[in-house]
């Protein structure tokens, strides 16, 4: 008899998030839905993260439509969503009225499991969005940020567990956004949580194949007790982004473990998948391969490059490795908060700013608030000069209660707002889109009926669907070069004749 | 008290074989050698395979002198090869002279451990090998070409295995030259051959990564007992290539095993190939990521742009999915040879005609010898319908003897016609190299005092280093597109004067 490993597919959500910037389009991913939904996953994860952000910000779609979508195509098997606990999909704590609303609209549009965390695991701030996906009757599963660090042991995480099980968690995952979970700690912790909440209590793991040794852990997770798996579908995988939904499927055999997968069908995910990655091709991660430097710095694979880009725009491109020298100083500070957004960011920026204008000289504000407690309770002791410091930047005090204790009613305030933009439908959903991005709906508002824009290109010419170049060959008679910016880079190109 | 893993590292011969068709120049290589050899590795494979074919092919290189480079370079580490038993490097059996000779050349220029091998796992065309490897008072590892089918069991392995130890090979490697092992395969394998030959029987892992399961083949591997396992520096890694060298060190963790590699020095030569790799873009195999089709085809990944070509050149590029599923029924007309150099070039060749003639209509001479046992006994029975095709082919029976012994003494007819080619510098290593590759020695030789030829593009122009464009930009007005040569791949391109 073997035992069942469930499968979670991420190729519509956190594998083109972290492979090519969450710029996947609807309209390639349509032609997945079928086999995605008849494949035997136990879910599949498409909304959430930074996919809503996105779609107002770069696609001109919908998200809610997006949903809509995905539920209509893909009736059969569980759809999936990450939500940051009180941020929801925001970058700021909401008041709980707007978070029972975002909920409720997510479970009618088409979300049957609600995957919840909070950045610092300060469970005061995922206990409102747990309750509300209670109360509409879907699956709350509680995430734990896995993260590593001299604080952090498997008997803190179980004992957070615990008490998400207490608070009426569905599951359990353990998310790992770094891939920092080794095979013996992958091990460790999923039998303590096995051990601590009962073997009922389901399991899952979600990791990132960025160090290259998560696929072990995997392994050694099935061998604990792990009830479900985070897998994309091979052409959408590796790099900054996950283990590959074959790969995992392949590696049990003759293990005494298997899943409910359908490979033919996860193949032909893959073909699909393996035509459009292409398209894309400018937004792809630098990041291709393996990276083991982030068992240090724990800067995820996708951040990285952002910090780059940040850093060369100062002039300071050759910083980089002082940056990620600074980054586990910065976040001692804070007392050792897991890095994922929008931790990973706030502690990044800040880094920055150390080594480019000396430590502390400037603070930004997301730094302070988060030294003083306003994304919640630090997961060990904060630094108290650092505090200090934040305290006399932000002209305000420290705070231990749940921030979002402190956040007046806004419902009414937001709705307000939103319905005189150009093009607000009147909907919740949309004031709900304005409450999380108040500066990019409105624009999103006024063009939305444009339809979605497919930011795909062809990979021979470069061009969007919509600008195919109508060129003819210029005359030349001999070698000439151009600077020719092909997929977003510069090259030097020297060109002849053609036929020459 | 921790058991340690030795590690061999590929970089310098498989990696760049599997990704870049083994076109390293020994000026790219160089730079990495205090750090590899100061690492900790139990060995470093640097030589045999492809790297002396190609060496004298593409890249003007004696590869002696690479070998002598690389003892120079590397006194502390163990220096190892690929040695195709009969075979040496070239593609057909030698007299036993020629093999005697072969190998006290590569003691005498710097091999330490010599990994013999053959395709079919006839042990009769390694035992000369090994014996000259034996009086030269240097390691001989017996390797098993590992594959999967009905016939093959771990049974089967672990009996050659001891019958290699009987031979007096130092160590048993299982060689997984397309990543077929999975994790449970892997753990009886490396079990059963060391309850089979005892204990202190070096048992040594060789896995390629294309599958995407292997690191998990290694790490049950380490569990089940293997003394040592190869893998590649991560910027050389993955793909048709080999697990990452840093992930694999990482991966143990807390498990009671470690490596005594030293992890800073690793990512110095990490970061020396990342620097170099773009250079090689244009030979950089078409599969990056993994491939679990080759579960069902066997097909190393290297080989399967190979004949994608092969079929294009033939305007049959749309047939690949038939010939993929000719191969297994061509592999069982065998007798289930593993698919390796050469019988994966025998095999795939003739399933590309079978497709593109009709089953059989056409034999290779080659195909026709495999299956007249020219190269050796098949590990299974052979189709004795198509061994009366390749009589008729051949015009020549069957033989059941070890090929070699058919062969008249051939070393003084080889220095014969070495010696008065132009160049030819009179020793038995030149005369080695004409006997292994008769066509491109005498070019090679007439050319080797220009020295070695870096195919390595800056990854901007495309422009061999010897040739960087003197061009200057041409005067166009508007946007015009160009047929463009980049990297060896075409493209359409649209140019703007620069600017606009």
């Amino acid at each position: 008899m073997k035992r069942i490993i469930d499968v979670t597919e991420l190729a519509l959500r956190d594998a083109h998030q972290s492979l090519i910037a969450t710029r996947l389009g609807i309209d390639d991913m349509i032609g997945a839905c079928e086999e995605l939904d008849n494949a035997g996953y136990w879910s599949i994860e498409c909304w959430g993260g930074a996919t809503y952000d996105a779609c107002i910000r770069f696609l001109n779609e919908d998200p809610w439509q997006r949903l809509r979508t995905f539920k209509k195509l893909m009736p059969k098997t569980p759809l999936q969503m990450l939500l940051r606990g009180q941020n929801l999909l925001g970058y700021r704590h909401y008041q709980d009225e707007v978070v029972d609303r975002f909920v409720e609209k997510c479970a009618e549009n088409g979300i049957d499991v609600f995957r919840i965390f909070d950045a610092l695991n300060d469970l005061r701030n995922v206990e409102r969005s747990v309750a509300a996906v209670k109360r509409c009757g879907k699956h709350a599963q509680g995430a734990i940020s896995y993260t590593v660090s001299p604080i952090h042991s498997t008997g803190v995480f179980v004992e957070q567990a615990k008490r998400l099980v207490d608070m009426g968690c569905d599951s359990i995952c353990i998310k790992d956004m770094a891939a920092l979970i080794k095979p013996q700690a992958a091990y460790d912790l999923v039998k303590g949580i096995k051990d601590a909440c009962g073997e009922n209590t389901r399991v899952h793991l979600h990791v990132h194949a960025t160090t290259g040794v998560t696929l072990v852990s995997l392994f050694r997770a099935v061998e604990a007790g792990v009830d479900c798996v985070d897998t994309a579908v091979s052409s959408m995988s590796l790099g900054p982004g996950h283990n590959p939904t074959e790969s995992f499927v392949e590696m049990l055999e003759g293990t005494g473990y298997e899943t409910r997968l359908d490979l033919d069908r996860v193949l032909k995910v893959k073909e699909h998948f393996a035509q459009i990655l292409p398209r894309y091709r400018e937004f792809l991660s630098a990041v291709t391969g393996v990276e083991t430097e982030i068992f240090k710095s724990q800067i995820p694979g996708g951040m990285l490059s952002n910090m780059e880009s940040q850093l060369k725009q100062q002039g300071a491109g050759d910083r980089l490795h002082e940056v990620l020298e600074e980054i586990p100083i910065v976040r001692k500070d804070t007392g050792y908060v897991p890095l994922v957004t929008p931790t990973s960011q706030i502690v990044g920026t800040q880094a920055v700013l150390n080594i480019l204008m000396g430590r502390y000289k400037v603070l930004t504000g997301e730094f302070a608030d988060l030294m003083l407690g306003y994304y919640g309770a630090a997961p060990g002791e904060r630094n108290p000069e650092v505090i200090e410091l934040a305290r006399a930047h932000a002209n305000k005090g420290m705070i231990d209660c749940r921030p979002a204790d402190l956040l007046e009613p806004e419902w009414a305030k937001l709705r307000a707002e939103a319905l005189p933009l150009k093009g607000c439908n009147g909907t919740d959903e949309d004031v709900l889109t304005y409450a999380m991005f108040p500066k990019v709906a409105p624009g999103f508002f006024a063009t939305r009926d444009e339809g979605p824009r497919n930011l795909g290109r062809d990979p021979e010419t470069g061009a969007l669907e919509t600008e195919v170049p109508q060129g003819h060959a210029g005359k030349i008679t001999g070698p000439v070069t151009y600077t020719v910016t092909l997929s977003g880079q510069q090259h030097k190109v020297t060109v002849s004749p053609y036929g020459k």
